[in-house]
């Protein structure tokens, strides 16, 4: 048996809503995963390159044993190669339209909430958080978003993220993505007998 | 010898920039070039259906002939067979994300202006002039877009628009794409001999 292939999102280590499964502070809850995940059999783990230099950002290195580091495969996906369905093109670029639509009345708001004000600081707060809820929640936004999914698509891989986006966007592509707080169960059930 | 394809897009007709090739308003010009299209040998034209009746929409279809009409084919790419390498993607999306990044400062810029201000009417327009240009020129903003170059990508045809989006994405397909000044002087050099 093939040993299945699991894609790891830097947002299950990271964000505050999915690092408590494996650590509160995302050092910790990446090492508590690789220890896990050492003692797993039949799974690969995988990341894109980009998506390990991130979470590189928000963890310190030099506390993570070398010999666990390297249970993560680092794999881009093979971008001159891979081919999306055109359906998928259409679907991004429409939902892109309705939030650039979307974010143009968000600024016109903006614009009208400052006439006659002489401050404008809580209004360019609320401005820059409306904006970035409309145009980039739940799309997908970086070139990380998109080496999770295709990665994900060339291996046949399952892929762990806890961000809606990139949830949304693989589940056009039919891969299958495991919640963040299941991944440890998973792990769990795998383990090798000692 | 196969017979040459060729895409139209409704700017050719409609555009101020474009349109006097043919004539000045958009049923004018849309006649005349299906007059000299009826006279061409070895060129078939298309247009995706959204793009036709888009075109429609610009002119007044009872002053078109019916027998001139029909030299138009219309046809949609096969969006759920079709596929796109996946590095269009990603220039998609960073493109995108360039834009949508401009397209925050461009609305701050909006609240600053209009602080202290009574009125709004000038700063909102420009407000959305600078949003547009920013967030939709130059870059793939509608189904119909994507239904020309896909089409074009489908019949390896090529195409004619003089909208820069749609060129600058279909020249990443490797899109053939024609000036439409240059599509009067094709038409004329291939005249079936009368």
């Amino acid at each position: 048996m093939k040993n299945e292939k699991i894609i790891l999102d830097t947002s299950i280590f990271v964000n505050p809503e999915a690092k408590y499964k494996f650590g509160r502070k995302p050092t910790t809850a990446f090492c508590n995963f690789l220890k896990l995940a050492e003692k797993t059999k039949d799974i690969e783990f995988y990341m894109p390159p980009s998506v390990f230099d991130e979470l590189m950002n928000f963890v310190n290195k030099s506390k993570i044993p070398t010999k666990l580091l390297v249970l993560i495969h680092k794999k881009p996906p093979k971008k001159y190669e891979l081919k999306t369905p055109a359906f998928f093109l259409y679907e991004l670029v429409e939902d892109m339209r309705e939030r650039i639509n979307k974010g143009l009345r968000i600024a016109e708001k903006g614009a009208r909430d400052s006439l006659g004000k002489k401050k404008v600081n809580d209004i360019i707060k609320k401005l820059r958080h409306n904006y970035r809820v409309a145009l980039r929640a739940g799309t997908l936004d970086s070139k990380e978003d998109i080496d999770l999914i295709l990665l994900a698509k060339e291996l046949r891989a399952s892929l762990v993220s806890i961000d809606n986006g990139v949830i949304k966007w693989a589940h056009k592509l039919g891969i299958r993505c495991i919640e963040a707080k299941d991944l440890k169960s998973i792990l769990k059930k795998r383990r090798l007998s000692e």
